[in-house]
């Protein structure tokens, strides 16, 4: 079977994403998780380009599998490569793989890098020949080689040329700009392979929208080698995202590469690197995102219960995600008999509290209620028609105040509440009166459940429902984490406090019923 | 120039994104939208599927350009084309044009429909010329047809070909698993473009994250009708996005379509979408994203200080987005003189105030501000570093109150403004903490400027900016009128107290400021 080598540059293409800053430590946490998931090489950062980079060259992260890659650029033009200084920072740099780039398109070379395009042949061919007589293992990225193609078809392929005298490896020929048409990058590629008798990669950008199709077909026309980001984070509109490339590449073109057998890893490793970046992972994100196996249209719900095939194009569970049918307005009773399995296994479709439930959900949707991504709702909804679910609580009294001037926790809540048959009386101040009671409830809260103190809230939304005036009905969801389980929880009001405070409380007493947990069924009334 | 048809789904297939849900009248203003933008077909909903979509096409919105068409299944397998109730309801909607799903997959027909082969063809077949013979213009969806094509090839042609015997003007090959390589979707359609004798469409889905890249190679197939939704919303992973896939044709593939005149409202159509939707664009969009055509590299902006074209695919305006450097942006500074024209008509570009404005606005777009759909929020802030807009009120005190047991008016604010010299006093209940605020601002004002009686928000929406915990920066848009003018405005902050203070007094200032009746410029200092 082909295999195919795989280069992720989350850490120096994706930390050009706005409003991605890594530190170096950051960086080391990736780089385990993205060798844990069984990529070949990770390139890590250029040396020479700032300080940080620096300090975690001199001290890389040690990987089991994985290379561990300095990136920079050829040698400056009016330097010579012995003594170049960028050369000497990735010779530094305690790593046997460097990446070096250079300049494949006329229109650079001449406008950009403003060199003779001889010269710019010579700084490719002399830089990596320093660098492989150090004993480094030097893979080229042709930067904007596609766009240069394109310009002067036979001065790109030089280029190419010049890196393999040099000694690279491999060769990347980068769509740099993002504007390439797959088939013809495609085309390109092929070309390349049958000239240069050396591994070609792909490195596509996704200003088009299609990276992924471009980093696919590249590899139909024999390159042999991909580049990508976890999420497709980079600059402008990213790149290639490596989530939706490595299943594909396994799945549906039968390619062998060092991930395929961790595939199932893929889910997690990207929350864990999306998480670590302080980004959201989009919900229709494919194979990885929230939505991607989730069926909400009642004709595909009723199709997926008939087989699962049927509106899915692979089993979630090979890349780590799972299968979701949403609740809605659109769902009928066996949807929800089949919603309620694990809580209730040997109720029947005649049940009357299955039609009591049905019932409460359709009156909640209609006064505003959504349970989708509320799951957590509608399942203590649904234990609590069952019987099984005792309040941990009640909130006898609160109040909150909010007034000018603005500045840091310029809100307070005081609550008084009731557990074990004991009074708590406290009060917290935060960022907005929502805050400020979300704190209060918690701190009450923590004094008879400690387990609380590991849960915390990951999204909060708010939607007006119905657009009038500020007294319009809002739906506040929230999603909540104990660190291993997340669980969305929903309210609605004309009060926004109040819709917070449905939305909070219900995400508290998913926690305490053991609903988080999966233990539900031991609780009892 | 050959020219491809566009029909937009984002009513339909789009109303299946998880946590979208369409009011009829969010429809109609989508549909506006889209005929502005030069789409074809606007494919509205089901009738026959909730009593929502059937009052939509009782009462369809009336387009310039566009065609609006209902969207149904062919008749059921126990009831004949004649009498079929869902056939019914798509010849009782008023609209000329339908489009028709039938399956095509041999899989389904057996394991989801359960029925006889040739009884699906006849299906198909009756449904399309039931409806032909009503006179309306057919366009048949064969669903699953690439999955299908691979099942049992000749089965799937038979279901298009049953199509085009009942009089389907095209027939649109569906990957509605989303599952398909473009290579081979490309080479299934270029065959299906041959044997057909109609206009074949494409219809993809986004989950192996190829769906623009299958849409334009299927078109370079020979396909002459793409579908698509704006953003890609759509069910799992969405569908084919339109804001990739015109700028494509048009640009790059030089192909015309209804939409490509109309290119540069594209950024500002997606946007105005999403707004209505209630979702956010992701920065990396491709095309329409934020961060689309944003450099960030040091060596990226260097680049594109020498030459536009370096690090671009396409001049942003063609789709009507904006260039953004982040270091020193020089960007968007005669797009600013041209809004400020009527406010400031002998401004120049080189004016010190206009540099201001553009850093004054980049300083709080980078806060979380978005002036789209807040043009009064940005006017005023115009005004005020023009020196010409005098606050007509200052707000010396507030405090916002709300507790437990909820009811209506279970909030309220106490306030303390001063206005031409004199202190006024008041306080006032509410449906929540911002209601309560908004009424006592009101009160407090009318004492000194009765016009503002007149005045009131007709929309109001929250957005959580940074998804985290309840302490989440929000941004708050809100809409008001005076019976005349509409104007929105915004405010953002951590406190949803102060960002819809922020929002009101915006609004309030704009038009004691005189800007809603456009009388703005007899303001002087």
């Amino acid at each position: 079977m082909r295999r195919i080598t795989v280069l992720d540059t989350t850490l120096r293409d994706g930390a050009q994403t706005e409003g991605v800053s890594f530190s170096a430590e950051d960086k080391r946490r990736i780089a385990l998780e993205l060798d844990r998931l069984g990529v070949d090489i990770v390139e890590g950062g250029n040396p020479a380009g700032n300080p940080k980079d620096r300090a975690l060259f001199d001290d890389p992260p040690r990987l089991k599998r994985a290379s561990f890659a300095a990136f920079g650029a050829t040698r400056r033009a009016d330097s010579d490569a012995a003594s170049d200084a960028g050369l000497s920072a990735l010779l530094a740099a305690k790593t046997d793989t460097i990446v070096l780039f250079g300049k494949s398109s006329r229109f650079h070379v001449d406008e950009v890098l403003r060199v003779e395009p001889g010269r710019n042949l010579a700084m490719i061919e002399e830089s990596i020949a320093r660098l492989a007589a150090a004993g480094r293992t030097v893979h080229f990225d042709a930067e904007h080689f596609f766009d240069g193609f394109g310009e002067d078809a036979d001065y790109a392929i030089e280029t190419a040329r010049a890196a393999a005298r040099g000694g690279a490896r491999t060769v990347t020929l980068c769509d740099t700009n993002g504007g390439a048409l797959p088939w013809a990058a495609g085309m390109i590629t092929g070309r390349m392979v049958r000239e240069l008798g050396l591994p070609v990669g792909a490195h596509f950008h996704d200003d088009g929208g299609m990276a992924v199709a471009s980093t696919l077909y590249a590899v139909e026309s024999g390159a042999s080698f991909v580049h990508g980001t976890m999420g497709g984070v980079g600059e402008r509109c990213g790149n290639a995202d490596l989530c939706a490339v490595l299943p594909a590449l396994s799945l549906k073109m039968g390619l062998e590469t060092g991930c395929a057998p961790r595939l199932a890893r893929l889910t997690s490793a990207a929350r864990t690197i999306a998480d670590i970046a302080n980004l959201e992972i989009p919900r229709r994100a494919p194979y990885v995102g929230l939505s991607a196996f989730t069926h909400k249209g009642g004709m595909h719900v009723d199709g997926m219960r008939k087989n699962r095939r049927s509106f899915e194009h692979i089993d979630p569970a090979l890349v780590g995600n799972e299968r979701r049918l949403l609740i809605s307005d659109q769902a009928g009773r066996s949807a929800l008999l089949d919603k309620l399995a694990d809580l209730a296994p040997d109720m029947t479709r005649d049940d009357p509290i299955l039609a009591a439930i049905a019932d409460q959900l359709k009156q909640r949707e209609r006064f505003g209620y959504v349970y989708e991504g509320a799951e957590g709702s509608f399942r203590l909804m649904a234990l609590r028609m069952l019987g099984r679910a005792l309040p941990h609580f009640e909130a006898l009294d609160f109040r909150v105040f909010a007034s000018k001037p603005w500045a840091d926790d310029s809100a307070q809540a005081y609550i008084k509440i009731r557990a074990n048959d004991q009074i708590e009386i406290t009060a917290a101040e935060g960022d907005g009166p929502v805050n400020a009671l979300d704190r209060a409830l918690r701190k009450a809260l923590c004094v008879f459940y400690p387990q609380l103190s590991g849960v915390r809230l990951v999204d909060f939304k708010v939607r007006v429902i119905d657009g009038g005036g500020t007294g319009s009905t809002v739906r506040v969801t929230i999603e909540s984490t104990d660190g291993k389980s997340v669980w969305g929880t929903v309210g609605v009001s004309r009060n926004i406090i109040e819709a917070c405070w449905t939305a909070l409380t219900d995400a508290i007493e998913y926690k305490l019923s053991g609903l988080a947990e999966g233990s539900f069924s031991e609780v009892t009334t």
